[in-house]
């Protein structure tokens, strides 16, 4: 089998990857959950036909969507993962000692069931700090209150399921199960693709009304659209930039040397925006 | 007509890029060089099958290798180019006032052609200060001796007619060719793609060895392999980001708020390197 795996991102703009066969296919009442092997990237896992994460480049993903927030943070001891199934985002977030407990709430048993099966690199779902809920992440977070340290939005793309999580009812509802001190991060979509800049846009303008604080900061993702992706910060406190990243690297980074991407310039730099961007956040 | 333009850069990995028609097609002595109408990015200009650069997203190259060496360089009067015959990186030199004369070399007078033609928006090709030479970029550089201030290799890949540009030899005439505290700045691939690394690696250790200060920036470009960028910077005088940043977008930053991707704090954030990335240039 030589085939190809081909997601457009706008217009008959898209990106094309070599596929040797197709591991697991599953239509769940969510969505449709696929892995594939590739030519050069590993494993692939897409939901509905876009690109979630490759066994090659999810590093990049997984360590900025968990360290930027949990060295900002004081004292991260309870975090909670929305979506985030594959199990990545908690592989990262348990290197720190501070953790106490994460919480992973996913809709979708088969994206834990596909990771299992094929990203053994990724889930650490037998972690005695995890607990692992398998349903709907939005009428969770609506039950806590005061409750977390950090919380990781690590959903998919503003249609099917994870339409709720780019709501103002949802990130209202994260804000008040933030302890104070609190941080959200939440996956924010790509600057360069128009159709996502409706959505780009009205998370920051909702986390603004929300937060003291709210930010963009950037990765470079080779398998997502346009190579460039978002994530959302917002803080109870202050700008975290300012806050105890210093300290808390010296406290708890003993595990820098073997990431391979995040370091704390990067974690600086990756806020610095360019003028499009910023304008795009700031209209 | 609806058809694909398709470039893969690893396999079977690559991006399409839906098109409207050919606008341009020509072969010559050095390569073949196109342009086409997009879907969606404006006109996009190729060679030998390669994405040059497209309308919608040719102004982050052009700043961020224009940029960052003119704003790090005390008083740059005289600029070489080499390469660069779409006009692009010439208009972002000019926008200095301190620049007094700018030096284009180009070896391909079709490039030229093609964007006097198609990209209306990149050439400044009359200006007064600017003189146009169709010729050998490797062989005009081995000509000068403490001459220009800057130089800017904006050529393409290392394989075909830009493949001197990433010589030791070649590297070693412009650090000739560069006054004192003269700043070289060069294209230098994607880190993601495994077939680039050994020249990216190459010119770095080359430029280590040459200057007393090299270093690698990053920019986020849709249109190239991965969607991420490095540009190569040697420095005759120290660390340049310790140099007169400050003081030269002070006097020279008129343009600042009209450029659409350059800005001071993505200046030093550019050149915040993720893990992988270091290893590369510092293996």
């Amino acid at each position: 089998m030589a085939e190809s795996f081909l997601e457009y991102y706008e217009g008959k703009t898209g990106l094309t990857i070599g596929i040797r066969e197709k591991l697991f296919d599953k239509q769940t009442p969510y969505q449709r959950v696929e892995v594939f092997d590739t030519d050069a990237w590993g494993h692939l896992l897409t939901i509905d036909g876009m690109v979630m994460l490759s066994e090659r480049d999810e590093f990049v993903y997984h360590e900025m969507i968990s360290h930027v927030p949990l060295f900002m943070h004081p004292a991260p001891k309870r975090v909670l993962v929305i979506g985030g199934g594959d199990g990545g985002t908690v592989r990262e977030v348990l290197k720190h000692r501070t953790v106490e407990h994460v919480d992973l709430v996913e809709i979708d048993e088969a994206v834990v069931e596909a990771s299992k099966l094929h990203f053994p690199g990724l889930g650490v779902f037998e972690h005695p700090k995890l607990s692992v809920t398998i349903g709907d992440g939005i009428g969770y977070v609506a039950g806590l209150e005061n409750a977390v340290d950090v919380i990781i939005v690590d959903g998919s793309d503003p249609t099917g399921p994870a339409e709720g999580l780019f709501s103002e009812s949802f990130f209202r509802d994260c804000e008040r199960a933030l302890k104070p001190g609190g941080i959200l991060v939440a996956q924010n979509e790509s600057p360069w693709v128009p159709s996502y800049r409706p959505a780009i846009r009205a998370v920051m303008q909702i986390l603004a009304g929300q937060f003291p604080y709210a930010n963009l900061y950037l990765s470079f993702i080779p398998l997502y659209p346009a190579g460039m992706w978002g994530m959302a910060l917002a803080s109870k406190g202050g700008d975290p930039l300012d806050g105890p990243l210093a300290e808390r690297l010296a406290e708890d980074g003993d595990f820098l040397e073997a990431l391979r991407y995040y370091n704390p310039e990067l974690h600086r730099g990756a806020f610095a925006l360019p003028n499009f961007v910023r304008q795009l956040i700031e209209e």
